[in-house]
């Protein structure tokens, strides 16, 4: 048995990508990312709740407030680092961890987080860590 | 090896939330909860389906229609509960369940079931059960 | 020519729908309403935009607050008055009306205001205003 | 942890289902499938992706072309089955599955794959298989 | 000023096109369309709406039911006719405009009719018409 | 009365925006805009289309593909232009209203063409011109 809350909201940046695989992709260019993130728990909190949705979007939002509006090759967060959908998506989620554990999104016992980055109506990605 | 079926109803209701951390939503307030259920087997049917999508729209309107377009906090089902999206979607769960186990949703041996209720166009909540 | 720029938010509500054409909807129930904002201009404004977007979401939560987390039956601005979708479109549009014209909106010459409320994912209503 | 990553496609299709819980169904109709191809990994590859999305996007698309702009009832692959929903997102899948085994789809370690196929607004089926 | 609502629903159907443009969609394939009907006045009727919505669903289906899960190269009505997206929103729209006009759409005096058909998720055909 | 057919496609920049409204986006990032590119006509052609949506999907590719993972900032095209989304849709609605002249769209005589651009899941913008 499983609860899940997901929040949604958004960040826009810029970036390039290394690797003779993305062809164009290695030039400078950008992307929105519309970010959901799902917490999971096998027990609802006091509230009812897995976590408070007003919580968790506040939280979400101190995560993708630093990077957005950002050239992601010019963030020291990021040097050497291929800034591809998949690793953004194990970036949040991992910051996403750190709150949970210190206790910013509750009482709820999380066993898990979700981080979804769609950069497009056709593509997206993910990153899933247990608790 | 798992394969899933899922339809979308919705249903529209009044309620109020109790608890500090939700804010105005202490208020009596409202919400269209976009209702996605999904029925997992790990093996089709005879007639090549998890569940027939006409027989599970009909389960699914059939547990949503008794509290569509009620306030629930008048209804003696959620006396003292906090009818948080969470909570919502485990009750409406656990009907689907109860509908698998009488054999109202076809011949396929489902192994899970899955409701995910949307509040918003950025949040959402979801429960997920092993049968 | 006709440039528009739309954003994009929700309000959740209780209320009840008089008219026996209503069925259920008669009794005390609710909705999300996701709610667009569409603004035209025939020129853009001396920053290439019709509205700038943070601004135009700004002046739409402002106008969205109040009604928030509320039952419109309690409210004295719809006191006798069927807050359908329809309707409630309608009433958005005209504080949008009023924002443009006391220059909250910026320096484009808006031509036309459109308020779209989507109340499901198979309903959703419409209010345009010529200015 | 579980890293994915995920491209859309769709296909158009003519078909008739066999068996009285299709009713209408089972006369000869279609279906517009926007299929979702999902792909799991434990960790990134070298170029920090689970799948390129371009090469990602082209095998999918070397799948859905031959079916595409067809009637599953003349094809020689679908004799005696009957094509649901569910079912083509298997067959769909198990192709995915022999791309990844002869290497058509990178050098990361695939984990898993989903395949989902959206047959309209409020139906939808998937089938995920572990590699 | 003008007022809106839209109600969806979908069919899904088996259909060739004939003419050398279409390509491979000169062969017998099939579709699920979306469709969108939206009813336009410029004021409201006496319960506060342009059209009911549970009306105007019921309508709507009335009309998608009888070419529903069929092959439409079979269909009399469509004998020596190109069932293209564009001219299925217009065989529908005059449907609904003799709807409107025999009065089955309630008292508001509707102004205009749109139908929409969303073929898959990167195409779509409209169809508008003045009352 | 007038038909309607829309393409999507989409395509992923870095720019930056001058002026102080714009705060945050200022500074050098980047977006990801869902182009949904709508011909209008009053007739359909031979073929009973207003356009070949292959065609028109080819057409709206060869117009985003050199802007497609760019630094508008550093595009002459773009130099002294603040990019914003509804300045891009000017610019990619010109340039079918070129194509639409030129005959590549085909024998429908357009009235009108749309561009929208979506930047986000709560923000985009529109071109119309009538031809």
């Amino acid at each position: 048995m499983t609860y899940s809350l997901t929040v949604r909201d958004h960040m826009m940046i810029a970036h390039s990508l290394a690797g003779e695989a993305f062809g164009p992709a290695q030039r400078l260019h950008g992307a929105t990312y519309v970010v959901d993130a799902t917490f999971r728990a096998a027990e609802l909190g006091d509230d009812g709740v897995v976590v408070d949705i007003g919580r968790a979007s506040e939280v979400l939002r101190g995560i993708l407030s630093p990077v957005s509006y950002r050239n992601l090759d010019d963030e020291p967060e990021f040097a050497g680092v291929n800034t591809t959908t998949e690793r953004l998506c194990g970036v949040i989620a991992e910051k996403l961890v750190a709150a949970a554990r210190d206790g910013s999104l509750g009482d709820a016992p999380l066993t898990g987080i979700v981080v979804t980055l769609r950069e497009s109506h056709i593509a997206w990605a993910s990153f899933e860590v247990e608790l």
